[in-house]
């Protein structure tokens, strides 16, 4: 669709809008049989297509540079058979997990014999904004659509071909699984002045979701007239306690920070207990340094290893996402609890410890979405939870935190059964 | 406290805001019992402390006209000893209820061994805005402090005396029962402009709820940059179907609109089955004729009813709160549906139907926080659904919808035990 002025444009999103509302009304009460069979003729028609999907991706990839995308970005734009195996296995994945629709959450029978059911819903309409790979255009569009909900997806520039290709798929199976035509829409125009309109469209959109830069989820959260889940990178924290387990908490740190850098759960600060750092930081340290880690660290720790440099105060706050590490020595685990809740992200927090009144106490005390008691802070993660796939990891309290699957991007309405019941 | 410029007042506020959050730390961990003791000693010291209450109040009730009260308005204002000791049996009933805290929502043990719990947590820190009577300012702290969070109260300056007067109790017995100091904080100026302050600060306040009329709630919305839980009233619908029960018909749309009229849940909005309104709508006109109510309706209402008078688009979205119904005739259960869905407020909307189909078909369909299946709309309300006492009816789909008690002021973390294991 051509959009020539911003009026053409402001149309154009309420037309989006109003579409995804009506096919919500309809999304909401399919069986999850319709459902999981879209998504699984979904599955078939993008690897019999996998040669369309690879020509509209070179399209991508050689306006790349134009971007100014790195090639590390530009290989993860990329796709291969294998990666359109991939994301076929994905939709599969999704159409395996049980429909969160209609279940009853709870139920009581009051005194007066009303009974009263509390009902898993779909929220009604998502807007998706993402930045990132072509394969979260197809995971969204099947979580979202999973769970009932309408999904308008606004995905970068650097993928457009690549998501339209793949958005075209879900949409030509639709009508032969009884799908409503409009389940899945992907914004035509990478105008950015688009997302502030979309932002606006509370009466038709239930919830916006960014994913990608800090940036955009400020943006996002600032403008948006409808609630928003917020999914922060994180400043990951592991607490080597006075009782921790010395080989467990060399493989916890090192698996914490350096399995995968540069995502949101993996560790950026280690702090341990005076009592043991004398003899497990430099081991630590070590291991670290193996794996071409740089520590910065307080007078403490620079007196323990000789490699390690002064931190600042940003240090402590900073989400290196890449080989550094801040590192400082505390003197009791109510420091570090402290210390955690003060410079942390609400993210993902591990102590390594022996010690179950520590253990029960830094569960207790540590204000985040995901507390690891002896066990890396890699695992926040939904599948690693058994949540099935995951839309993100939430950094906010209200409604989900955590990984967020099926059921967190759903509501629940109250069904009240009686018999004539008045007040 | 003194408040004297701007300055200071935006000052004030961040300093009451920085304590909640303090004070919230210490109460996110405290047992039920200390918070059942504060509240048994706040419902003791209330009750003691009767004479002065009623002093504070007298104040509040003198200066009701110049703040241009009706009499209406100024009755609910009132205390009695009578309503002191409602006030206290409110406090007494919410430390009967559960500790929602630590509980486990859901766990299971990963194949690699990861023992993952998601834990009930408190939200932090709730700033509730109200404009109502005094025992609202109990009600709220007791709701708030029992899920664990600390609450800023700011109340209409209506009931500022009285509202000062119940929070000084709450405050003198804490110490006693070892709840931190500023659990409870009652904002000590009516200057408007605090809100905005307070609204602005969602570094400290995990959640804001308005409690009052549509100005308030739509501004706090508009303004927060925390969550809100947003309470708007609500345009409920009785839809009686051809196949309901005529003398429940009757009830149910009599209860719906009558028993209570200046409230969220009573009915405002009557659709009827054209197969049986000529039989059903005269009988169940004449009888909300009896309690006063004017009827306006479309021309085959005015048809069968001689004293309908026509409604105009207005009427069928209108809220009255008060001795007025709209009345339509609607051609099949899915017009029904669509009606409720467009002109509704998604509050509570109810069916009287003996047609299992037609219930079901309602219950999935209508989009509304609670859907009565023979039975009043009167029922929509956290006592009668049997979550205990209540902060408010959300009509928002997003973290809590229906009616909010002590779950829905809090949120969740993961807590995943491990003995060593890495990715």
């Amino acid at each position: 669709m051509a959009v020539t002025v911003e009026q053409d444009l402001k149309e154009y999103c309420l037309e989006v809008a109003q579409r995804a509302q009506a096919a919500s009304r309809q999304l909401g009460v399919l069986t999850g049989a319709v459902k999981n069979d879209w998504l699984r003729r979904s599955a078939a028609e993008l690897l019999r297509q996998t040669e369309r999907l690879l020509e509209e991706n070179a399209r991508d990839l050689e306006a790349a540079p134009d971007f100014g995308l790195t090639e590390a970005q530009a290989d993860r734009l990329k796709l291969s058979p294998e990666r359109i195996a991939d994301i076929a296995q994905g939709l599969q994945q999704v159409a395996m997990l049980p429909n969160p629709i209609g279940e009853i959450m709870q139920s009581s029978v009051r005194p007066n014999g009303l009974d009263v059911q509390k009902v898993r819903v779909p929220l009604g309409v998502i807007f998706f904004i993402y930045e990132s790979r072509p394969n979260v255009t197809a995971d969204a569009a099947a979580l979202c659509v999973k769970s009932g909900n309408a999904v308008i997806l606004r995905g970068g520039k650097e993928a457009a071909h690549s998501s339209r290709a793949i958005v075209q798929v879900l949409n030509q199976v639709a009508a032969a699984a009884g799908m409503p035509a409009h389940a899945v829409q992907l914004v035509s125009t990478t105008d950015r002045a688009a997302v502030g309109h979309f932002l606006a469209l509370d009466q038709y959109i239930n919830l916006a979701i960014p994913r990608g830069g800090e940036g955009l989820i400020r943006r996002v959260a600032a403008e948006a007239r409808m609630p928003v889940i917020k999914h922060f990178s994180g400043n990951c924290h592991v607490y080597v306690d006075r009782n921790a387990d010395p080989q467990m908490a060399l493989q916890i740190t090192v698996n914490s920070k350096c399995q995968r850098m540069g995502v949101c759960n993996a560790a950026e600060s280690l702090l341990i207990h005076a009592d043991v750092a004398d003899n497990l930081l430099p081991p630590i340290a070590a291991a670290l340094g193996e794996q071409g880690i740089e520590l910065r660290g307080d007078a403490k720790v620079q007196e323990l290893i000789a490699q390690a440099v002064a931190a600042d105060e940003q240090d402590y706050r900073a989400e290196f996402l890449g080989p550094i590490m801040s590192v400082r020595v505390v003197d009791s685990l109510e420091d570090a609890i402290e210390l955690i809740n003060r410079y942390g992200s609400g993210h993902t927090d591990a102590i390594v410890t022996c010690d179950l009144a520590a253990a029960r106490r830094f569960a207790e005390a540590v204000d985040s979405a995901a507390v690891m008691i002896n066990a890396s802070t890699r695992f926040n993660d939904g599948g690693e939870f058994g949540l099935g796939a995951e839309i993100g990891i939430s950094t906010d309290k209200f409604h989900a935190r955590g990984p967020c699957g099926l059921n967190e991007l759903t509501s629940y309405k109250y069904v009240a059964y009686g018999n004539g019941q008045v007040r």
